[in-house]
């Protein structure tokens, strides 16, 4: 899956410096629709997804970014979440 | 956010004729991981996020593919689902 290589090279970021300790989750669907028979449910599984994520994790809602792009063929939900620090571990941001 | 640009290119894949009807759905997550505080979670999340799904669409079980990569810095989980045609509507594959 080539695209993944997308994400791998963005594996490094440059971040801010107040982010510098931030453990980052994304999350993207993308909804290819070969007809127009099926209503769109991405808006609709938002919080759903964002709440089993934060099950595991803590998330700040504060820290939630969430896009939505509606297609004529394609939609595509992409919500990032940057998660806190895991306590004082971890620090080793080189 | 120039990374939904693959998705879009994506748009008009050529599908085996067997697949022609099918809509999909593809979830990705990428945990970014700065330090080594945190535990990977994401193959706990793989099965919460299908059950999701599925309260939304019909999932079938064997139509369902998960391709979790595990790097120093970075997890990625992407699940892959074809969705069966919504009844007999939104044919036009065009």
């Amino acid at each position: 899956m080539s695209w993944l290589d997308i994400f791998r090279s963005r594996e490094k970021p440059k971040p801010a410096t107040a982010e510098l300790a931030k453990d980052r989750l994304q999350i993207i669907l993308a909804h290819e629709r070969v007809g127009r028979g099926r209503e769109d449910f991405l808006p609709k599984l938002q919080q759903e997804l964002i709440a089993v994520v934060a099950r595991y994790v803590a998330v700040d809602p504060d820290k939630v970014s969430v896009n939505l792009e509606r297609g004529s063929g394609m939609s595509t939900l992409a919500i990032g979440i940057e998660l806190p620090s895991p306590g004082n571990a971890g620090r080793n941001a080189a």
